[in-house]
């Protein structure tokens, strides 16, 4: 297979030598994802030139394999009329995602110079908020009315195929659009040509409505493995489909962003897709860190607080502050650790608010075997760096920071969901600092009482 | 749509009463994986009677929508001969998935009592290496040869056809099962019926290896929108295919790995899934969390060390302990965002080896702008809290925690790429760990070497 380099300089030589055919040649038995993953290196200039020379339609393939981002700078060199003669050929779900990221005076004007079908499809299909079912599906599908025969569906199907999406799964809907059924063209093959398809198509059909969260249409084609799932209307009618393609890259896009928010960096915007690292302006980089930065120097406001606090314990028994890192931190991990187990299992469906208490259970029950370990663990080193009193109580320190940070680890994500927030929002430097205020709190308290004769006599 | 409690209860009173006909007439239009879903919820003796009283097909569907260990408890209610008849059913890709998961006594009965071609198959597939194309692929695919014609070929799909996984992609092959190209349902209801497969169908067909990583093959189905990817054997002969479901499944899969491992949470074998949280036992949980608790554990034990190198600092101005966790906390947090930012950039291609020195500019650039402004908003507290010398300090020891936390947080990943290891071991709490190691050093160097006059009076 050619890689993209190979690909951008073959490009940027045929390019240089004008010759349009043996372009065309060359790029035919390549793949439109692999041509623009090449187009998307080259200057934005040339790639313009490439899209030009070649057909229509394999134009429209590559340009709609772009980012959002490598879409807008390369087809700014378009021509509106070049620009609106390759997107009249684009896929109905990829071309609204391209219009939607064009400056409205340049959408507008390409709009214009498109077919009024085609004009009108753009219009609903861009009407649906971002991250819905409806922004994300595409108008290309079949439909069939339920009294054709076999055969006659398949002879509509073979008119209608060379511009439809998929044709694998054909719609069955009555004179107001609405959903009857679904025959697939393994039905179709199957039937005896006579049978008329209302007598044989799939009902019960598992749908979604165009205001679904698009989260939520991707799990759902992922439990039921759906090859592409029907998406009505207000009015119960047939508005578009959402393929499997798409709701795949949905559920990348939303692990991303899980991970994003896991790691204490903000959200962006839904339709911006995942910020790519090269090409990401270090202002927007800083507007999606600082936030949260932020809020946990804020929050660790109070752990310092806490330290001031226990100001006499610290300054008699200052070797507690060598544990100090060491017992906050084993309290945040163990957090980060539950946080990123209850967040995952809640995001994929393996576990659901009810199940919070029964969970609760079995943290404890884990956050004191690792707090035990972790005790005898430090507590040998502590012997050795500062004596048994204060190896006591370090001991004693990590069994309860263990379990506090578990155990805030592991409700915060049901906490959150309870308040209709994202669990993931239980990021690990969030669990973390969370834990360390409570650890800063329990460590010198148990020191303070332990050690009360010591710091007494210290005074 | 039905609950899944509502299911299940209506479940449990049909099997109560021993109507097998109206058990069979309310699961009929039921999705097999919500029946799953309430089976396993089930006591797994009824779940089993209700295998028994369904067709042998929807048996074969629900067992193969149940988790690998929902499946080992419900098959172990069943006969040989019963599970036999129904494995026999299903598709050859779940079938070896669960045989894969049997002791290896009761596989061994089983596969005595499939017919013979069955045998050979889950022998075949069930050889490859779990997490490779080979353990993901089914052998249930339709193949043509070139010579036919589209009516021949449409007849000849429409014979095989029920038995098929898809036929909607047919592989077409020579005489040595070498892949030659692929036509699709729709290629052949769209051909002249009398037009040979070898003049329109596809070639230069994007294809796997029996050996490659399942995440890399669920990647590059996702990058060309594969309905189906064929999988060849070191002959070159096709070995079978990877559906898109399952390349969802795999990168889910995927997807919770990584988050699980920058969550600092050891690697379950592959096979195994995902864990369930509610049905791990809590000994495999503290396997999965000990190992790198202890770790950062004794990683931990090299900032008390530092701590204690500069203790006569910390007697001296006992006020620096205040701000220890906020700093030290502060470079964690910014190298978790750095990590998570590129870790998911290198899984999901967006990033390469290669741009790490650029990325590197770029992270220095922004990991300035965010110390300082984290540096201004507490020096205003340091003022307050503890007078401008102190004050002073603690702003600059923020820029430069931030900057030391953001470049390890975002080279670490590169570098475990380098050395072939899982980028995502650059967890939030490894990065968190050295960086406050680093913070530690940094902190009160700093701190003796500007308020050494201080200290040496204090002494």
């Amino acid at each position: 297979m050619n890689t993209s380099p190979d690909i951008l300089s073959e490009i940027t030589a045929l390019c240089a030598s004008g010759d349009a055919e043996a372009l065309r040649a060359y790029c035919l038995p390549l793949h439109a994802a692999d041509l623009a993953a090449a187009l998307a290196e080259a200057p934005p200039a040339d790639a313009a030139t490439v899209l030009g020379f070649l057909d229509l339609d394999s134009s429209a393939e590559i340009l709609a394999h772009l980012s959002p981002e490598d879409q807008q700078i390369i087809s700014a060199q378009l021509s509106p009329e070049g620009l609106a003669r390759i997107i009249s050929r684009m896929d109905a779900d990829d071309r609204v995602d391209l219009m939607r990221n064009l400056p409205e005076e340049r959408s507008e004007k390409i709009l214009h110079l498109l077919a009024q079908a085609e004009r009108e499809d753009i219009r609903k299909l861009g009407s649906y908020r971002e991250g819905t079912a409806g922004a994300l599906m595409t108008s290309d599908y079949a439909t069939l009315t339920p009294e054709l025969t076999a055969q006659a569906a398949i002879n509509k199907l073979r008119l209608e195929a060379p511009d439809k999406e998929t044709i694998y799964y054909a719609y069955v809907i009555d004179a107001q659009r609405r959903l009857l059924g679904l025959v697939s063209l393994k039905d179709l093959i199957l039937a005896r040509p006579d049978a008329r398809i209302e007598n044989f198509m799939h009902r019960d059909l598992i749908t979604a409505k165009v205001d679904d969260d698009q989260e939520e249409v991707a799990r759902t084609m992922a439990k039921y493995d759906l090859l592409a799932i029907p998406v009505t209307n207000g009015n119960d009618a047939l508005a578009g489909i959402v393929t499997f393609d798409d709701a795949h890259d949905v559920a990348e896009e939303e692990a991303t962003e899980d991970m994003h928010r896991m790691g204490a960096l903000s959200h962006t915007p839904p339709g911006l897709g995942s910020v790519n690292m090269l090409e990401a302006s270090t202002w927007l980089i800083v507007q999606k860190r600082i936030p949260w930065l932020l809020v946990l120097v804020f929050m660790n406001i109070f752990s310092g607080a806490g330290i001031a606090y226990f100001e006499d314990t610290i300054e008699a028994v200052v070797a507690l502050v060598f544990f100090l890192p060491l017992l906050i931190d084993s309290g945040g991990n163990a957090g980060s650790q539950s946080a990123t187990l209850m967040i995952r299992a809640l995001a994929t469906g393996r576990a659901h608010l009810k199940d919070w208490f029964a969970l609760l259970g079995k943290e404890v029950g884990v956050a004191i075997i690792l707090g035990v370990g972790m005790a005898v663990a430090v507590s040998v080193i502590g012997v050795f760096r500062a004596g048994p009193e204060v190896a006591a109580v370090v001991a004693m320190t990590m069994v309860c920071t263990v379990l506090f940070g578990s155990l805030v680890g592991m409700s915060l994500p049901f906490i959150l969901s309870k308040f209709k927030l994202d669990p993931a929002t239980a990021s690990a430097p969030l669990v973390t600092s969370i834990a360390d205020i409570g650890g800063v709190l329990i460590y010198f308290s148990i020191a303070t009482w332990f050690l009360r004769d010591i710091i007494v006599a210290a005074a």
